[in-house]
Formats: structure tokens, C-alpha cells, sequence
């Protein structure tokens, strides 16, 4: 099989889910509608063999782990997710692995009515992938990192360190749903992917406040044994953190409040005994 | 440097160009506005290391090659370039060359007033660029490889043979406004990136259509001395090959009538004396 074989075989044997593309997989360039009132939201993730998943990993895996990553940016401006394209770098033609990983794309994306509307494959040195996402959201209602306001409550979605238990054998659930329904709740969200620490201070630097993180109020899985270091820096949780009123309760979602945006720039974190708490280590470095 | 000083001290740091980026690089995605009356057109490309480009390139060249390549999608749509995201790989972090990568970047993106609008930054064995680009088009003005019309013109911009004959040592040039002056005049086109005949055929596959090429009539560079075997088969011309009636003329434009659209499928080609040529090669492959 050359290159066209295998994307026509693999990846364009689909039908399209959506009604919205009006050209999809096989041009020089996809065309997609975006609904009215609404504006485009875009992002791009490379996973690169052995750095951000196990050289081990089948297709099926890798490809719902990529999905999940790119997913979950979609998730942190309450994007509703719509196309995707996939960049896909391998060092040979191994049938069986692009068997599961067609089935992997394809079965992450169907419950998200995500569809794929075209692609790259090249042949390189080591197996990597590059996912580009495309959603739409109105712009008044996008959740984004200069929006937290003094006196708000910091939140963070779901249990932390399960990846960080895991090593990374872990496949993250990008949290899209609570994404649309923060829309008009919260204006200002991150995803947790180098670390809730390192992520959080993307908002507080992004929106020119501090906050104040009361480190008892962590949810933490218990596997960790309230290990809070490896929890706030520990990174790809793929849980959302965001700011909005005190009090703010979403229904279907397990959401903690875990302190407060203050005029005073810098992540301040408080142990249980009230004592101000230094990182060792700030988060995810790639380099 | 981090990732992240690596990313606002190189990426960050130019203003915007454009109005419709409400959200560009810095947040979890870009948010972005389409012009009403148009649709979004979006390709991704990745360039490797010493397969697209020779590894000695500086970060300029290696930078103006890949958007070029991006950019030459759009240009075979009849889209309107508007912005980009670019997922880069490298080895190790090279000051020097990142400055170099930068700067070719944003000086090839702004005449074709192209933003960059987000980004990955990782680290892996080997040197690769994936970058999305993305643009828009009234959708029945977009040119299709699926539109071709028994009885059309094909047509052939620019010459051919350039990038073959030298080498891989070539930065080719986006024909975005010839894609722009096509609007309305042709339905129907395609980049040459794998060679004229192989992505002649692509056009003609998807149209269920055949053609006949004179050969005699490609527009070869004199360097060449009328080898059309390489003319054909090269690739990396990244002129375009469109569908029109016969007789057209699109001012400012260098465009070549090569031969004719017919019911029969398959690409004939004709010598000057009337012979079927069959070609050895067929067009760039990846594996």
C-alpha cells in the first residue's frame, strides 16, 4: 500500500456525521460551516512517541489519547466540538497499527459528533501526531484565561493525579460537556494539562490577579494519600479549572471549590495548618 | 529557556494583523471570526527534517517552505488565507535557529496577511513542522478536484520543473491570487505537490472524467531541455492545474492550455509525434 492506500483505506472510508462539511476528507483543504452567531475555535497537539505516550501503546490508544488532548482545549473555552484534522508521522507501513488507530480516531470521536476532514502522512523517524480541533462557540460565552475576576472561587472538575498514579498509561476524558454547560456561568477556564499549579498561574498571569488555594480543599484521588505535591504539578489530568462566583453548584458534574482570585499577583498555597506551602517543582517542562 | 519563554519570546511577541482574531495564540484555542457569506477551508501539512527539506536548511528557509506548502492548499481552493497554527518539533532548543524559524514565519505569512494564531512546542528526535492553515471562500466559488466538465480546458500555471531541478533547494511560491482571480472562471483545480500527472489524476479520478495531454504544449523551464518525464513527475512545483473553457485568460497570470477534459477515463499523454507516452514513474511517493 503507498501513501494514498492507506489514507483512502483507512481514513476516508467513513461517512461524514456532520452536515456542516461541505467538503471533507480528499481536496486540496476541507470546507466547513460554522453556524451562525458563532466563531471559530481552534487548536493543535503533537504526542510524540515515548514523550507523550508509551512506544508500547496499539494504534487504538494512541489515537484516543491525541483525540482526548486536542479534545480537551476545545472543553476549556466551552467549545462545542465540531472537525478535526490528523497529522500522522510514521516510521513505516505497519497494516495492523493503522487498522487500530483508524478505529481509535473514529470511535473517540463518534459520541463527541467529531468529524475527521482531512490529514497528512508522512514517513519519519519516530511515530507522531499532530491533531488540529475545530469547534464554535459564541464569542461572548468562550471561557478564556484572561477572565478571572478578584473575589471569584477558583474550581477544578474531577478527582487529580490519577495520570500521575497511572505513569502515563492513562487515557484522559476530555471534559466537553462540562465545558458547554459552564457557558454564562464561568468566563474564564483552563484545562489541567502541565499541572493544576503551573495551569492556574496561566490565569492568574493571563487576567493580573493572584489567588489564594487552600490545599485541604484539593480533591485528590485517594490512591495519592493527599500527596498534594504530585497532585498540583503532577499534570495530564485533562480536569478543567475555572473561576466564578462563590457557591456555583453544576448539575451532572463533580466540581470543588479549591480557593479565591485576589488582587495580589502570584499563587498563593496553604497547608491545612495554615502554613504558606513552596513547590519543589513547578509542573510539565518539555525541554 | 522553557517552552513556555520559548514560545512568548519567539511567537508571542508580534501584534496581530488582523481584526477577525478575537482570541489569538495564549489561550487554550484561538477563537476566530469567518466572514459572512463564506465558509472555512483548512488543510494541514507536516515537513520533515531531511525528507522535505534538506536538515543544513536555516530556520528562514525551513520556515517559509512549510507555509508555502500550507499555503498552496488554500491557493487550490480559492480560499482567502486568514490564519495559521504550528506544531514544531525539535531536538533540542537552539536559540539561534528558533530567531531564524521566527522571523521567516512571520515575514512569508504577511503578505498574504496571515496570523499566527496558535501553536505547539515539543520535543522529539528529529526536526518536523506541521502547520493548519486556514481561510475562507463562498462555498459555490471554491475550486473542487470533483468539479471537471467533459470539454473543459485543463490548464497548467507558471512552468514546470523548477523544484526537480534544483533539487530540494527551493522555496516554492503560493498562487494564492491566481486561486483568488479564478474565482468564478474555473471550478476545478489542484496543486501540484506530487508531480502533474499523479495529481492530474487526482482531479480526474474525483471527477470520473478522463484527459489528453499534449505534451508538447507543457510549460517546461529551458533548463530542463523538454524533459517531460520530469516536468510530470517532479513534484514540489506547487503550481496549480485547474479546469476551465477553452480560451481563458486571467490577466497578470502566466497559464498554459495543456490539453482537453474527455468522457474516457484515464490520463493519456500524446508526444509531439503523436505517440501514447507511458511514464516509468508515476509521482512522489511517501513510502
Amino acid at each position: 500500500m503507498n501513501e494514498f492506500d492507506v489514507i483512502k483505506h483507512f481514513f476516508q472510508c467513513r461517512e461524514s456525521i456532520r452536515s456542516d462539511v461541505i467538503v471533507g476528507s480528499g481536496d486540496d483543504c476541507a470546507l466547513l460551516k460554522i453556524p451562525e452567531g458563532n466563531v471559530l475555535a481552534v487548536s493543535t497537539d503533537t504526542l510524540i512517541s515515548d514523550v507523550h505516550f508509551p512506544a508500547d501503546w496499539d494504534g487504538y490508544d494512541t489515537a484516543s489519547k491525541a483525540l482526548a488532548c486536542a479534545l480537551s482545549d476545545l472543553a476549556a473555552m466551552a467549545a462545542q466540538p465540531a472537525w478535526f484534522v490528523c497529522a500522522l508521522t510514521l516510521p513505516d507501513i505497519n497494516l495492523h497499527w493503522l487498522q487500530d488507530f483508524a478505529n481509535g480516531l473514529f470511535d473517540f470521536a463518534k459520541p463527541f459528533e467529531l468529524d475527521l476532514v482531512g490529514g497528512d502522512l508522512t514517513c519519519g523517524k519516530s511515530l507522531s501526531i499532530t491533531i488540529t480541533v475545530h469547534g464554535f462557540v459564541p464569542p461572548t460565552l468562550a471561557l478564556r484565561r484572561d477572565a478571572a475576576k478578584v473575589g471569584e472561587t477558583v474550581y477544578v472538575s474531577g478527582k487529580l493525579g490519577a495520570p500521575s498514579f497511572a505513569k502515563y498509561r492513562h487515557i484522559p476524558y476530555p471534559q466537553i460537556n462540562l465545558g458547554l454547560a459552564l457557558r454564562g456561568k464561568s468566563y474564564c477556564a483552563i484545562d489541567i494539562s502541565d499541572g493544576l499549579a503551573a495551569d492556574l498561574s496561566h490565569i492568574l498571569k493571563a487576567s493580573h490577579v493572584g489567588a489564594h488555594i487552600d490545599l485541604a480543599s484539593l480533591p485528590i484521588i485517594k490512591e495519592l494519600n493527599n500527596n498534594y505535591e504530585i497532585a498540583l504539578t503532577g499534570g495530564d489530568d485533562y480536569q478543567l479549572c475555572f473561576t466564578a462566583p462563590p457557591g456555583l453548584v453544576i448539575d451532572g458534574h463533580d466540581v470543588t471549590s479549591i480557593g479565591t482570585i485576589e488582587s495580589e499577583l502570584g499563587l498563593r498555597l496553604y497547608a491545612p495548618d495554615g502554613a504558606l506551602v513552596e513547590l519543589k517543582k513547578k509542573g510539565y517542562q518539555h525541554f
